[in-house]
């Protein structure tokens, strides 16, 4: 079985999650929370189905067909993302966010650096982090 | 212009909310909880983008080629349900929820007892209510 | 070869048509026509990517296991619909709408009309028309 | 914790799964055959990714809020329909379709007569099967 | 609050909106015309729910945890191109299309042009227009 | 007609095929093979509707306003792709599988291979395969 060249081929798996959060920045005054975040500033509260793209980028494997075992990935997304963030209160559950509000654009590059240490076998390329159908971050690793 | 023959219809609008929630009976034990709610137990929350399908049903008017006004129903959607549950904990900022469940099942039961009474002009004929893309509950005021 | 007892089964056809149109009715006063129609009484039109959903409802025949002989539906579909509907504008080409506003509950009504004489062989349930994702009318024939 | 009076819902669950077919009646000629399926009558098979609706229907339970538990119907879901339809040529391996053709009819009430028996809480509503997002069959146990 | 480095995120806002328009250039003979675009060469219009998405590239702000403030983003969209664009017939009603066809890739382009020196806080990285969900058109800014 | 300088834009037409395929390896073991692939082992075969993206890029000519003519592009898809994979078995029907395992990457490759010697007027930029809506591929030509 062959597969014609090392080729470059980048898979994107998709998966959600359903999440609880609230932007709040402790070094701001009320008001100026209450401006910068508006109604998303609520301390109760509110909730999202966040969609995950993951898209990793590598050779395709002569032998299997495959960049990467897809089995493998799974594992890696539900241990390292979807355990940690499926039904949790982001601000009070996830560590990342003690420190940093928990907007779309710093989940995806928390996403990213929960994966990318546990990635081997092939690179990752993108995280997409979709809040609802309307808004997506993308994010690259790029600094 | 004309309508040929009173004709009945049914229109149905979509709108989206984001909320929290957590599932919790305060009659049963802790252990019961978990059991029957397993992760959903989890009292700090998790969240949805939830999506609501209104229809109602009614004649359409000759002269506007409308079953009922838009704008209309619009307003009362924001007025009844939206202001009320978007951006919101639903177990504690929606009165219904101080003493059910805010279950999917009776998500739907309590928009529509929002919304019936508002809708003169047309008769509501269901509430659908996705909690994500692979879960809905209709309801339509059967008893 | 065999269908367990004659059995009802509704089955639904998707298609798609692009078309323009506005809404006004000529015996009203232009204010009375702008304050029903808002932006959509603009004369020069704005158009849809309308989505129409056939559900036809009969017997499965046991020879085939078709309700229906789908190349037959298409085809009556793309006659008395299609052809007449997509890429027109629909105040000035469709015959249905010189006197009736072209609202999604008149062409939910004008579409049944077309299709139900042609479908002999399996009962029209009902037409589905979506004017855009967020608002769909249906029309099951009722009086 | 209460729900308001006794009511009834109705409660959709998706899932998907992924199988070849053909259509073949055995008692026609390949002429017929050929005329009535077309491409589908290539005996080498292709296939789809079938999505599949189950509609249950009940009494909101007071205690849990829930219609039916829905990890009960996830594991009868998986038992009787999922295990024996997802990653299979339908039909090779399914035993309904040695007598019958597999098409999406025939497959929503084999799945419909899968469940039924099985659900005790809560009665079965409605089977929908979709062949692909433009095609899709209900079916009601109507006979 | 902090946010890990600065890191460059890419943000993508989706919105929707309905026009009218047809295809045809002057400067060319009506055979011609018709050769070249067909049914969308019909003089009376025909329409589409065009569908927008707009990508903003930028660091992350470790204040407020956005790349730039969704309000203004919102703001900028309606002003400058929904209010432009939505429930007009482009060929009659919007300049840029007196003198080039209505086509998604000069749409694209026209829209990019529009926001372009609108987005100070965020460099416009993309503008996506989607015809109809089987053709869109990106756009980077490329010369 | 002008187009406003010579501007690079890239177009993405979305089309579906549907298809079986099993993933097998015959250099290795049976049990190799069964750990490798799973259930997508099974050579009975299984099926997908894919859906395939195709991204072309060019300037846009400033005479029609298009990129490539969209029909000719629907012809080349038509010929090249989807006459020769829709309602196909893969590994049986298609001379690429037969020295290579029908995986998402593999599909990607040789259809990216199949188009680009046939698409004269724009370059091909992106091969996208979605083998379900959850998981698909990105081949860009890059060896």
């Amino acid at each position: 079985m062959t597969t014609p060249n090392p080729n470059l081929v980048y898979l994107t798996r998709k998966c959600e999650f359903s999440a609880a959060h609230f932007y709040h920045n402790p070094e701001l005054s009320p008001e100026e929370n209450q401006r910068l975040f508006g109604k998303c500033n609520n301390r109760n509260g509110h909730g999202h189905n966040y969609t995950l793209q993951v898209t990793v980028k590598g050779e395709v494997d002569s032998r299997s067909g495959f960049v990467l075992d897809l089995q493998l990935l799974k594992d890696v997304l539900n241990r390292e993302v979807l355990d940690a963030l499926d039904h949790r209160f982001l601000n009070h559950e996830v560590p990342e966010f003690r420190h940093q509000v928990p907007t779309t654009e710093n989940l995806a590059i928390a996403i990213w650096r929960r994966l990318q240490p546990k990635l081997q076998v092939a690179r990752l390329h993108r995280v997409r982090v979709y809040e609802d159908p309307n808004l997506f971050v993308d994010f690259y690793g790029e600094e």
